[in-house]
């Protein structure tokens, strides 16, 4: 189950850790069967849950350390909900850390959806949900044709760029999209082509390296500064 | 050399990638030796470079896919620098990837010194200088008491907490500290009773998750903002 291919055909992933399993149940998940090595913790009489051994987890685990518990759960039925007033569209990020945060980032500022491209990784990934910690239970994440999109939304569409405006100066528009382009190489030209507008992080260091920032801290700080505008 | 007592043992660490080996030259840190698949990219006489064949290369990276060079290099002479205006401190930071994503921030925004507990992790180990992209090589890190550090800076105290002043609202002082605590257990209570103040990111979204956002994404916002505050 560490490749899309097997998710897909099974509509199964894995959930590991009784703490994130726990969010699980609150949300709209689905969950097939637990396996855990200490089942009266978990408590739950509604679904088959297996007692099995500490060696018997590292088996099923894809953690070095594995947790209490994994779950086999359902994939979700995807969904794309209406436009909100800001939301998240990445155009190829690859590292699932990067898209654990970022789901972590949309949860905690209560973004409510964040659009992918299709080559954007899995959110289903192991370690995208490792590192997302529960938080991909609250967003909704789809998968679009991002110029079929982007075209046709009613959101502005800003991006992120070296040569963009100010984002301690800049004007949040009532509804927009914040575009977040591939680790490597940015975004698409034809996502770029999309954009109204682009907002850069002011540097204050000397550092010359176009790596400085990567894309998950760039969205922490945007984003910081999008919400101070609200208030 | 992917232990804190060899390095310590041999003075020597190393660092990855002709991209970072690039900035070592230009930084106040020694090389010893370089290893490369490809010496005449890197065209330097004043350092011997070995050739190495792609094999030799695996068995010295701590890499999965190693890039093209390993530089060895001597560890500098740590010296604390005074007090800046703007300092982090690091309460017990143990992860590598954390590590470096804050030293990368502190060289965003132009911060020089970052403060350590003698129990934060090593920013010697290779996952640190990987993660940290060439970025250590302009920022000071040294390894202190923090009891006593703290007890006796001009600069204020301040922590994170999720009880503190809206970091929206907050008036940064003209010399501070911003300490940031252990992944888990945050800060320590000799080191929270140091504290003149604490900063607090609102949470926008419906997670009661206190795990929601890790310490290097709640360093990004808040240092974020710190540096709007400054315009």
């Amino acid at each position: 189950m560490d490749r899309k291919k097997f998710r897909q055909k099974y509509n199964l992933f894995l959930v590991e850790g009784n703490k994130t399993i726990t969010e699980l149940f609150n949300s709209n998940f689905k969950i097939k069967e637990i396996f855990s090595t200490d089942p009266q913790k978990l408590d739950r009489q509604d679904i088959p849950v297996t007692h099995i051994s500490e060696n018997e987890l590292k088996k099923i685990s894809f953690l070095q350390n594995p947790k209490d518990s994994v779950a086999v759960c359902y994939l979700r039925e995807e969904k794309k909900l209406e436009d909100s007033d800001l939301q998240l569209v990445l155009d190829g990020i690859q590292d699932p850390g990067n898209m654990g945060t970022i789901i972590r980032l949309a949860d905690w500022f209560g973004i409510k959806q964040i659009i992918c491209s299709k080559d954007t990784v899995d959110f289903y990934n192991p370690k995208v949900i490792m590192s997302s910690m529960g938080s991909f239970t609250r967003v909704n994440i789809v998968y679009e044709d991002l110029t079929e999109y982007l075209s046709h939304t009613k959101n502005v569409n800003i991006g992120t760029d070296m040569e963009g405006e100010n984002i301690y100066s800049f004007a949040r528009p009532e509804k927009m999209n914040l575009i977040l382009g591939n680790e490597g190489n940015g975004m698409r030209p034809e996502t770029e082509k999309l954009l109204e507008k682009s907002v850069t992080i002011p540097r204050f260091g000397e550092s010359q390296s176009t790596e400085s920032l990567n894309v998950s801290m760039a969205a922490s700080i945007i984003l910081g500064q999008l919400f101070r505008v609200r208030e």
